[in-house]
């Protein structure tokens, strides 16, 4: 595929220009079966990138160990939880062999796990000694969606981590349940140079089996929110169902408080989303594999001269793995095109005058004036410009979702914005099934509640008085 | 559970030992679906060891980059390639769901990657430029066996890493084929402690699709073969069947050279196989999570002074991850069989005399005496005690594998020899239709061509001349 650029505007045709930004910068394609995905190796670095970064998050601050449960489940785990399997019932697939050993009882394929990891935990639990247990896995699940899928922000098979942890005490699964939420909001900001909004879910929203569901929410240039994590407190509902119990100190029997917590490679999504533009794909350096390009521009009788020099700066810049393009059958241009369509963070340009100078030409990928660095504190300023050009997206991020945020007091101030594409927190009782009559009616969601307590006033929908402050948004 | 210990010897039931060692030692657990695994954070860790290690080599002596692709192939992708297709069609499983649509093309989920990898490569691959294109993934596969499975050594559902690479010419190709090998060689080696043999498979026993595959094989305790690695050179077939098409030096379309190699969580059981004991799970040290646990003897009255020395000496010991175990619910002889079990490789004791002689006690896992170290320098003895314990490890197992290959020059050498759980090298002629024979007629199968330009002598089986001397070894 030659890189002709991208060819739809971020502004007029979001949803293709998306597309074309994924495909054309070489982070993914999509997969011969609908709904899934390839993740080429310039997506999946920023994965495993965010997969170091939450690792030792997880494994330092919270002691979580990672392991691997099956992929295949019996679905009769599934019905254990009433909720749960409602919840999910229309999104399984099952699997068939010629073997045909297992047809009294289904076997699916992983949607989420928490049946067959708490089947474990019954297994392994016995005693309060050996509470808090705390795993997490890094696997594929499979929901057969109906909606539309998108590369990386909605499809069938999706990457992501699950942890699951079960606790002696409600208040101890609690703290993890927000400890992780606010790791989660970690990882998006300094990793991802993304802001998020955080809040619990209304009960219409949980996730099925949850007592409390809280969520990491981040608003894409269109105007649509993007849930981007959950963590939830799950009670002791699954832990009844699968009698899951241990001797407490107390010498009689109990059953642990158990949460569950999960984001996916749609993270991958909404960074592209956030911060790429019409030329292309735009990386927060983090998860940039290759963090600087160094194009030297030949002229005649100098090549050789310019070639050592341009060698001594790859080889001081070697901790941002740095790439020389000096591909003779291609212009200056089309190799910076070629670059900033695949979002290398800092292009270096070097010629004889900078030679004879000492200097670079640095050109970063968000700003359009060139700039002259000296050589002999090269790493040092490349560090810097990689932390200026990671605070630029951020802050500009947060700019925009700030300015998306507004209170409605009224119905028409409540459509308006809306319409408007804003997010727009209201006073809101939280009821299910006037949330339900919402949605209907305004084609309008809630994202989460982002105040419990604030002074009580009259719910904008059923006039009932609330201290539920809850913002409401269209979503992908 | 309570830890009571292996009930069962290596040397009369390795079969029973060696699922009570991967229990009870929390590596593992069988998963609700048959053929399935739960791999428990112990057994986790050396995993995640195996794949740093192996990510190291692959991105820095190959080039190669993960990515990850689908789960899911359709169907008709299996049949592009004959012999492939063939081979793994009885071990297929598909998907179902409510959805129906897919019922004109059978989804099925991967017993192996080729041809959905193979796929990508034609839709991305226009000129020679872009070759060599190298990539790898980890990830789980589905095949649906019908032996017994067991846990690590076969299962239904497995982790593996499966690596994919095409090239301008087959001199490239083979020499990655070779490469990977070899690399193979040294993570067992290096991280396992684990001796192999290498060689090519014959072509009765080619990996579907290959035109050259090599394999390492482990001898286990009870003298049966176990293949731990392939690489195979797959030639042009595949590119020929889907299309895989570039523009050459020359200005002509040529289709690549294509190879791909694997590795499995087998190499888990592998390793639990040859080191454990009757005693429990021996580790080598470079895929122990906990590497040393600190035991105090306490005494009354000493209790705070020896606390104190203890959280000394394990500060001093941090990256070895130490635990201090001062459970006061436990005997030592308790405490001391239960690391056994788990396989902790350094067990340091330290009672009210250590500490007034400024010593620790030291009890490595395979052996009997203990011994005494200076606490002055105990960071630097510890790591020597370890890199021995691996040395050990690995010697033991290496005389055990070299007194088990033996040659025979006659049937009956050849029957006796294979009765008493040896591994049999012959010269043999590799005809396929022979190998089927000899296979049924002696329950036998080959493991590899170890010597491929011998001096010629008279195949054992056929009576033809040939050049190659083959190993034949009962297999797991």
């Amino acid at each position: 595929m030659d890189n002709k650029g991208i060819t739809k505007q971020k502004q007029s045709d979001i949803i293709e220009w998306y597309e074309q930004v994924c495909l054309k910068s070489e982070l993914a394609d999509f997969g011969e079966v609908k709904g899934t995905i390839v993740i080429r190796p310039r997506g999946f670095y920023i994965w495993q990138e965010i997969q170091n970064h939450f690792n030792t998050i997880i494994q330092n601050e919270f002691n979580v160990d990672n392991c691997s449960f099956p992929m295949l489940i019996p679905e009769r785990f599934f019905k254990k939880e009433a909720e749960h399997a409602q919840g999910f019932a229309p999104e399984l697939a099952w699997i068939q062999t010629n073997a045909g050993e297992d047809a009294k009882d289904k076997v699916i394929i992983r949607p989420t796990s928490e049946t067959i990891i708490v089947d474990s935990f019954a297994k392994w639990l016995r005693n309060y000694r050996q509470l808090p247990i705390k795993v997490n896995q890094w696997c594929n699940v499979l929901r057969w969606e109906v909606k539309q899928t998108k590369l990386f922000l909605r499809g069938r098979e999706f990457l992501w981590q699950e942890g699951h942890c079960i606790y002696e005490t409600n208040e101890e699964c609690q703290k993890d349940v927000e400890g992780i939420l606010n790791a989660y909001v970690r990882i998006c900001k300094d990793v991802l140079a993304l802001p998020v909004i955080t809040g619990e879910k209304t009960p219409a929203e949980r996730f099925p089996g949850a007592v409390k569901s809280y969520t990491i929410e981040g608003l894409m240039p269109d105007g649509k929110a993007l849930q981007m994590g959950t963590s939830h407190n799950l009670g002791q509902g699954f832990m009844k169902g699968f009698n899951v119990e241990y001797m407490g100190r107390d010498e009689k029997t109990h059953n642990p408080y158990y949460n569950s917590w999960g984001f996916a490679t749609r993270l991958i999504g909404a960074l592209v989303m956030t911060h790429s533009d019409n030329k292309g794909l735009v990386l927060p350096p983090k998860v940039a594999k290759e963090k600087v390009v160094i194009i030297p521009i030949k002229k005649k009788g100098q090549s050789s001269d310019l070639q050592k020099y341009v060698e001594k700066i790859a080889d001081s810049l070697q901790e941002f793995r740095p790439i020389i393009d000096d591909r003779d059958e291609y212009s200056m241009g089309w190799k910076l095109n070629e670059w900033e369509l695949k979002g290398v963070p800092a292009i270096i340009i070097v010629g004889g005058f900078d030679m004879e100078k000492n200097v670079v030409t640095l050109k970063m990928r968000d700003e359009e004036q060139k700039k002259e660095l000296a050589v002999d504190s090269l790493t040092k300023s490349i560090q810097t410009e990689l932390d200026l050009l990671h605070t630029r997206l951020y802050n500009r991020a947060k700019t925009f979702l700030d300015s998306h945020i507004v209170h409605a007091n009224t119905i028409e101030e409540f459509t308006e914005e809306i319409a408007k594409g804003k997010l727009v927190s209201v006073y809101f009782n939280c009821d299910v099934d006037v949330e339900k009559e919402v949605e209907e009616t305004y084609g309008v969601g809630t994202r989460c509640i982002i105040d419990e307590n604030a002074p009580p006033q009259k719910c904008l929908f059923s006039q009932n008085p609330t201290k539920k402050i809850v913002l409401f948004g269209k979503s992908y």
